[in-house]
């Protein structure tokens, strides 16, 4: 029998093999026509998925350079910006904006929990002077999709601008950047774009874009008037992750022939198909505020979340996801987008029952078979 | 007969084919035993590549992303530095440390030149607020090779750290860190590594490490002090660009099978192959100060290099680099280290012979085969 291989965490999440395929031929220079072709087609085609006719920029980096980039870029040393953060990707805008030497309002939540773009409406209003209010579409730790729509209809008409962090999210979970009047939209090639990590995304609206001239954040790698000038050539200001953005033109074909439609409603009947799976066996959700993207659930009992986890991934072949920071142990996150099918899902959670069986009758097997390993 | 396919460029470089096989395989966690085991194999194996007892750090993203973490760790906005710049890489490390508002000495010497030891020891005596000093080890743009050992002996007994831009050079010209008292030493993947370009590096020593702390330079996404503690658990504070972290496994074990001592022979063996050869066609060399990474060429009489370049490249296969910025069209370069054999460079010579007395000839035909293409 073969062995199960399941990844079903949130990032990085399956890579479709023909884009594996791509990335294992000999490579070729950046600078030729042959690869600007691509790399055009991609900087074109990535604006259909951000659902936006801005100009979508190429970082080679982890999802966190794309979030850099976010601050600033629009930002000046003192500046007072609000963040929303209610998980650990909200609580990095914050680290991110104290590191650049912004005045932080800070919007907290409890972790599983959200801001309603009520509290916004009101912070914006008592605080006139904000520049830029920074949020998540899917806060990756928690499972909690957040209301982005309703959020920049706040930031409209007010001299914030509005800047989501769609790393997790883009590509499973509805976001409209322009049909909203979303300003600033990050994202990450590891999660709905279903490839390696190494590259990051930023896309700007007009209204965004008039302050990067003016934003005396100090940048360079980041710096959007290098990659803006580049793109006019087709070209990246520094060295890009050549195999990469190879492998981005074949998931581009594949989720442009699906639709963001097709995509949004596919991740939608895969989460409520897991939701229905884990009541069924009795577990609790993590949040009320269901994103798409995954599925976090409360570790049972007095199970430790990250043994439960680990006896999945080395004995049995599914990788879930613990809880990260503060939750570790106590939470376990399933992806349910991108290459994920649902007889995927439906195995990994029979696993996950039967793990969990075996944790709650505390068998002493599982854990000899573990130290075995 | 097989079209043939040469890839002489100073970066990206052929990758061997058992690295981009392992970047073909199914994709897995980063924050698992499995990852952690091969990262922190890899981290402690670099340490042998950069001849250092130090940590290596590694950054997703080009090479510049680890520019900027050797020019923001180590200052503070208004601190003087000095710059040693001839060439385009020189002249990044000014920009950068401009960008960053730092006050720039710089020691300015014509494409092709280098700066002696001797001029950054009186720049030194004139001025002893001098923070660091940024020098490169080979220069791409013109192929020069710096004295990093006797320019470091400059900074040592100096407030001043030396900071060392290896990105092409490691692995193919000498760079002893530890020896020869370099502070800092950057580098990427896409050179001597052999692998396809997403990931950069960075050594820093004790005189350096003592500076992080106080360096007061914003920064998030390149703070060495976030690198240090997750490396402690073999581990990178943002997600990694994981399949090229598996394939620089795959790399180390080749160049430390060979060892040191056998990379660099080999290269300067191939070095003077070359450099016989152009000698015998005639060509000049652009720069003295002759690096083992890369041979630069003047571009003969009337000939359009970029011209000639594309015709090498897309109607015979063999890619060569040409110049950049203000030599664009004037230098031609070709790269001989990692995976390229005397073998390869007989074969790209004697296109270039060929193409080079097509063009002298003045060849129409050559024209028009490339406007048919």
């Amino acid at each position: 029998m073969k062995k199960i291989n399941l990844l079903l965490t949130p990032g990085p999440t399956p890579v479709p093999s023909e884009a594996l395929a791509v990335m294992s031929e000999p490579i070729f220079h950046h600078r030729t026509p042959q690869y600007r072709k691509i790399f055009s087609a991609v900087s074109e085609d990535l604006k259909k998925v951000f659902r936006t006719r801005e100009s979508v920029f190429t970082f080679t980096g982890s999802g966190t350079v794309g979030m850099e980039a976010g601050v600033v870029n629009f930002c000046s040393p003192g500046d007072r910006v609000l963040v929303i953060e209610a998980g650990k990707f909200g609580e990095r805008w914050r680290e991110i904006a104290e590191s650049h030497l912004l005045k932080v309002i800070s919007l907290k939540a409890e972790y599983g929990d959200v801001i309603s773009k009520e509290v916004v409406r009101s912070t914006l209003k008592k605080n006139k002077d904000v520049k830029a209010v920074f949020g998540t579409l899917c806060e990756t730790s928690t499972g909690a999709l957040f209301d982005i729509q309703g959020i920049a209809a706040q930031t409209k008409g007010t001299d914030a601008i509005f800047v989501v962090d769609a790393i997790s999210g883009l590509a499973s979970d509805r976001l409209e950047m322009d049909a909203w009047g979303v300003d600033v939209v990050v994202s990450g090639s590891q999660k709905g774009l279903m490839l390696p990590p190494g590259l990051a995304f930023l896309a700007a609206n007009e209204k965004a874009r008039k302050r990067i001239k003016e934003a005396k954040c100090p940048r360079y790698y980041v710096d959007l008037l290098r990659y803006d000038s580049a793109l006019q050539k087709q070209d990246t200001p520094f060295t890009p992750a050549i195999t990469i953005v190879l492998a981005l033109r074949v998931v581009l074909d594949k989720i442009l022939a699906e639709g963001m439609e097709g995509v949004w409603s596919r991740t939608e009947r895969l989460a409520k198909f897991v939701r229905r799976r884990v009541h069924d066996l009795g577990l609790e959700l993590f949040t009320n505020h269901l994103a798409n993207t995954l599925t976090a659930l409360k570790v049972p009992g007095e199970i430790n979340g990250e043994e439960l986890i680990s006896v999945m991934r080395d004995q049995r072949g599914v990788t879930i996801a613990g809880g990260q920071g503060s939750m570790s142990g106590k939470v376990m996150r399933i992806a349910h987008f991108g290459l994920v099918s649902e007889k995927d899902l439906g195995v990994g959670l029979r696993i996950l029952e039967k793990t969990l069986k075996e944790f709650q009758a505390g068998s002493k097997s599982v854990k000899r078979l573990k130290v075995c390993k």
